[in-house]
This record gives structure tokens, C-alpha cells and sequence, in this order.
């Protein structure tokens, strides 16, 4: 057999996301884009805002010595400089540009976290319903996902996590606004985590690394604000890409944020930087360093997707579909209608509407919306969401 | 502890070439720009050619709907097709778009097509010297590096790699031009190395892979030919990188391409996919790619480093130094005056010339000199090149 053993085993259950995008583009060719709703991938409609597209072509213009070259391997000076700043003005916090690695978007901070903190057979806690590639990225180090429910409205369940804290725990591993479910865990609900670990580490005498993935941090409406947790908590690692905040997935681009206050934190940041470079990264793409590092306080119209979910909201309310309204990133995870969220989200292809199925979120019974999508795509799919719920009544 | 343990260990012996690169940058604060000779990183002086930056800029200004979007993991379809077709017109061959995966330079390519191959314990054969980012490629996914030496002229030793095949053989990875020697593999070395694995994989009754890592292909000099090994050798897979074509090795941009006529080579194709995802590299930089679709007839002027490299070898020749000729690459390898190429490194520490160990390349008794530099820097190095080697005498 050519492949590897693992990966081999992997491949048919690869990504349900990347396969109902996949499917979009050939559903798209076939019936015509207009017709197909496509809301399977968190890929950004909005445009990067305008200071991007002037920046970048101010970057691409001007001449800079080795502008295109290696730099050290946690990132430009500068760039690493304007991200502390920028965390410290908005959380007044401490930080200076050693806390912070450059990375390739969040999926690249996250497997060079646990390529830095995994020893096989540690476990991560993490609360469901989740973002699948976590199992990935942490079987990568031959880690242990320890999936641990969430309350009924998807904040964080204090208890649960502390009952399936134990001697292989290395981390937890949140992520709000959260995808799949629009959930900001408040500050109270931080707060308590944060109080549980600092008992349970004692307890335990280990340290428990507390990771936040905040690809959304920038995406909140109604004013809700993301508590940062380094001010909750010191053994703290957040993972942050720009892909939302700009439009730019594609371009792979974000950081790694480490607490001041972390235990050895010099070692710490050393072994991120050396991971940087052995899992073959070698660094965060060059010119979008140099971008990212003038746009610290530059963001898409945000309201655009507020408008989004209310539209979508207020529709799927309305033909009887349940859910909670999210208060930021933009998903909407709903409750199927049916008990077998993989048959309903069939039930709505049939209507050319691509969701994804809760099971791959590990959390059958629901469905993930993406509603980064036209205006379009959302107002002329309600009829389809209506059919199909009445359809299966 | 906090970090991995296997991270822990690797820090005290992290990349020598890094290290140099770093107090480079120190030693150029301290003593001035111009009084440090710095040979250390393979990170090109010669700017892009003058087409990428037009392109670069074109594209920064043009309006391209999702311009910065996701797209699927392995990369624009245009910019694949655009890679098969300079391929297939290169060397006669038959690749289409589906043989092409986008990556994050050859760096990121190695360790998608690693995650892809090996089970625990599998082998990669490797003839020394190797740029030692291999050992963590390989490592990363569990497999074992075995080391195989070179002749004397650093061409590959087939029987030696024969002795060297085994059971848990999966892989023999090559590097041509090589870094560190510069040495260009010849048609009749590489016909050879194929028709031994032909023979081995029956005998074996297993693949063979041949891995070819090519990021210096482009780079060559005096009408030397890199022959591909696709004609050669049906198992096989190259990983190339832009960095060196186009100078810019900081922007991460490269791919994988896979011999049409591997065995399971849709397979293999998927996993390459797969992994590419699953590490958390996602898809190579969506503008970068975009970038390279137009520029598969460009790149360096190579002339630039041939006069270095002729420069240099001239003025080392005089001086006494032995060494090979390189045919490609701008890495000049060269045998170290006293047997401890470690103390000669810091004798040439102590005249501000920065160069790396060949105990970095697992061939002690060496040192390579990256000669993509300033004239300046050869010129002016000259003199403590030579006092170190008669101080050593």
C-alpha cells in the first residue's frame, strides 16, 4: 500500500466542510450559480476593506530591501511589534513583541501549539460542538481530543470540564466566537473556567494550558465584547488568524499570542518558533506580515454580517426552524427539524441548499449555516429552508 | 514541564543555520553591516525578476472576485494546470492539473508528502550531506532518517543506497542541485538510482518512493541539465519551491507534483490534499498563487550567481581551499583546513565571516559557504578567508 497506514483510514472521512464545498462547485456548474445556495464554508463574502487594498499595493510598489526574503522565524520585528501593541491598547495588557509568533492563519498557530505542548497520549478538553479539524490537529501529535458537552446554550459547562480534567490533561482548548455555534462565552463564564483550572492545577500539580482560538474575535455584534482571557488566566495561548477580520483566508496569515505571566515562558516561545520551522511553515507569509503590521486597527464591516443573520434569523424563525441567535463569527447552528441531521441536511440539497450536518461537528441533531453569502443567496433560499422543514413535519 | 518532551530535547540542538542567520543580525549591530562577511542563510540577494513585481502589482490592483478567498486545498485549478503544462513542456511529460498540489514552498511540500507516506518507523533513505531539515521532516510523522554516504564527488552512491534499502524502506529522498554541495545529479546517476530501485522494489515487493526536492532546479550553471526524474522512475514525487527561482523564499510558495504514472495515484493524490489541510497549512498563499500561474517562464538572472560563485571559488582556490566545483545552488561546500570543522567556523567567527558547520549537513570536516551575497561581501571576506586557513596551517 502507497499511502500511510492512518492516513489511509482518514481519507474517507475526510472533511463533510471541504466536501460540501466541493460538491457546491460542481452544483454551482451544473444548475448555475444563482441557483445554488451554497452556505457549507466559512469563506468571506465581504470585501477586505478598502486600507487593505491600499496597502497592499502601496507594499507591492514600494522597494524594500529583501522585501520578498527569510526573516527570523517568529516573523518580522515590526510586524510582532504592532500585534502586541495593538493586544495591549485593547485589553491593556503587557506584552512585548516576544510574546507573539507569526503564523500561517489559525490552523497553522494551532498545530504549532501542540507540536510544541503535546507529549502522545495528552489530552486536550474540548467543548462540543466543535470545529472537526481539532481532531486532526491534535492526533498530528498524537494527542487525545476529550470532547466535554456545553450547556444547553453552548456556554462553557464549568463542572463538565473539571470532571474530565485528569493526569493526561495538558489542555483545554476554547474557541469563541465560536464556530459552529456564533457563542461568545461571557466574562463570568471565563472568569469561572479560569478559577476551576488554577484549583484543579494545583490539585493535579501540573500546569494546564488554557488555548483560545479567536479567529472570530473581531466578528461580535449587539456590542457584545470577546473577554481576553489572558487577564483570566496565565498559562494562556491564543491563536488568532486575520482571515476573518479581512477576508483573507486564503492568504494564510495570523499569530500566535502568548501570556506574559505564562511558566517558563522563554522556553515556551523558543519551542513555538522552532515548530514554526520544523513542521515546515518556516514562517508566516512575507508581504502579508508586512500588510497585517500597518492594519491593526483596520477590520471588514462588520454590520454587514449583523444584517446577514438577522435577515437569516428572522426567515428561518419565521418558516419554524429553532436555534440560538449567535452573537458573533458567522454561523447559525440550528436544530434539524428530524432527529438525523445527516438525512435532513440531504432533505435541503434536494432544495440545492448546502449546510453542514452538526455530526460534523460532533453534534448530530443540528446544522451549521455559513451566512457569510450574498444577500441573495440567503433571501432566495427561505423558501427551500420552508419546503424542507414542512417536508419533514 | 511545559513543552513536549521531544520539543525539549530538540531545543538545545536547534537548526545551526539558523543560529548563524541570527547572530549575523547581532554581529551586524555591533560591528556595522559592511564588516561582517555573512555566508550563513541560503536567503537570496538577487531581487525578483522584474515580471514578478509587475505581475505582483497587476494583481494587487486588479478586481478579482474572492481575490483572497479560500480555495480548494490544493490550490487555484488555473495556477495547477499552469505548473503541469511548464512540466510537461520542459521535459516531454504528461501532467495535467490533477498531479499538481500547491504548497507552502518545498519546506511545507516535504512534510505533506511525509504525512502522506509514512507509517512509525518507516525509513527515508538520505545521502549525506543533507540539509538537516530533514531529520524534523521525517521525524514529525515518525519515520526514521538513514543515512547513506555520497562519493567523493557527492554524486549518489547507487550501491550504497542498495546496501541501505530494506523491509521498512519507504522512500529514498534526493536533493538536486544539492544544498550543501551544489552538486547537479547527472541523467546517468539518476537512470542508475532507478533502475536499482526497480530491481529493489520487486525483490522488496513494495514501493519505492523517490522523493526529489527541488527547490534549486532553476538554478543551475554552464549548460548543466537537472534531469527530471519522472522519465526516469515511476514512484516518484517531486516537492519544488519558488523561493529560489523568483527570491522569495519568505513568501512560501511551492508545490508538489506527482509522477502521472504512480502506483495509486489517486490515492496518493487525495491524502497529498488531505494533508495539506490537516496539517494546517490549508492551501499555499491564495496571492502568491496567483502570482506564479503568470510566471512559469521566469525567473533570476542565474548569471548573477554564477559570477559570485565564480568569484568566490577563484579567490578560495588561491587561498588553498579545497572543494567541488558546484554545478547549481549558491552553496559553495568546502573541505575544512583541520579536520575539526567546528573550531574552523570560529576561527572564521573571530575574522566576521559567518558560515555553517558541515557537522550541520551530518559531514563533519566541511563548511558551507551560502554565496547569495553582495560582491562586497566575497571581495571583502577574502582576506579573513585567508589568514584563517594560513593561521590554521
Amino acid at each position: 500500500m502507497a499511502i500511510a497506514k492512518k492516513i489511509k483510514s482518514s481519507l474517507s472521512n475526510s472533511s463533510m466542510i471541504r466536501k460540501m464545498f466541493e460538491e457546491g462547485i460542481a452544483m454551482k456548474k451544473k444548475h448555475g450559480a444563482d441557483k445554488v445556495y451554497d452556505f457549507s464554508l466559512g469563506n468571506p463574502n465581504v470585501e477586505p476593506p478598502e486600507n487593505f487594498k491600499k496597502e497592499l499595493k502601496k507594499i507591492a510598489e514600494e522597494i524594500i530591501h529583501n522585501k520578498h526574503g527569510y526573516m527570523p522565524n517568529a516573523g518580522y520585528p515590526e510586524t510582532r511589534q504592532a500585534v502586541a501593541a495593538k493586544i495591549n491598547k485593547t485589553h491593556g495588557l503587557k506584552l512585548d513583541s516576544d510574546h507573539i509568533v507569526m503564523s500561517c492563519g489559525a490552523g497553522g498557530a494551532l498545530n504549532v501549539i501542540f507540536k510544541s505542548l503535546l507529549d502522545p497520549k495528552d489530552e486536550v478538553i474540548v467543548p462540543v460542538p466543535f470545529f472537526m479539524e481539532y481532531n486532526a490537529y491534535i492526533g498530528n501529535y498524537d494527542g487525545v481530543l476529550r470532547k466535554v458537552n456545553t450547556k444547553e446554550d453552548f456556554s462553557l459547562d464549568v463542572a463538565a470540564i473539571a470532571a474530565a480534567l485528569n493526569d493526561k490533561t495538558k489542555a483545554v482548548l476554547i474557541n469563541s466566537p465560536n464556530n459552529p455555534t456564533g457563542k461568545v462565552y461571557s466574562e463570568k463564564n471565563i472568569a469561572d473556567l479560569a478559577r476551576m483550572l488554577v484549583k484543579k492545577s494545583k490539585e493535579l500539580k501540573k500546569a494546564i494550558y488554557l488555548v483560545s482560538d479567536e479567529p472570530y474575535s473581531e466578528i461580535v455584534y449587539d456590542k457584545v465584547k470577546v473577554p481576553n482571557i489572558f487577564s483570566f488566566y496565565k498559562n494562556s495561548i491564543i491563536a488568532y488568524s486575520y482571515s476573518k477580520t479581512l477576508s483573507l483566508p486564503g492568504e494564510r496569515i495570523g499569530y500566535i499570542a502568548v501570556n506574559p505571566e505564562i511558566e517558563d515562558a522563554d522556553e515556551l516561545v523558543s519551542a513555538l518558533i522552532m515548530c514554526t520551522r520544523i513542521c515546515g511553515f518556516v514562517n508566516a507569509p512575507a508581504m502579508m506580515q508586512r500588510v497585517v503590521a500597518r492594519l491593526q486597527n483596520t477590520k471588514v464591516e462588520v454590520n454587514v454580517y449583523k444584517r446577514k443573520r438577522d435577515m437569516l434569523c428572522s426567515g428561518l424563525k419565521k418558516a419554524g426552524y429553532r436555534f440560538e441567535k449567535p452573537q458573533g463569527a458567522f454561523y447559525l447552528f440550528v436544530k434539524s427539524p428530524i432527529p438525523d441531521d445527516m438525512k435532513f441536511v440531504k432533505k435541503l440539497l434536494e432544495k440545492n441548499i448546502l449546510v453542514v450536518p452538526g455530526s460534523a461537528f460532533a453534534c448530530p441533531g443540528y446544522f451549521r449555516i455559513a451566512y457569510c453569502v450574498d444577500d441573495a443567496t440567503i433571501i432566495n433560499s427561505m423558501q427551500g429552508f420552508a419546503e424542507a422543514i414542512t417536508e419533514c413535519g
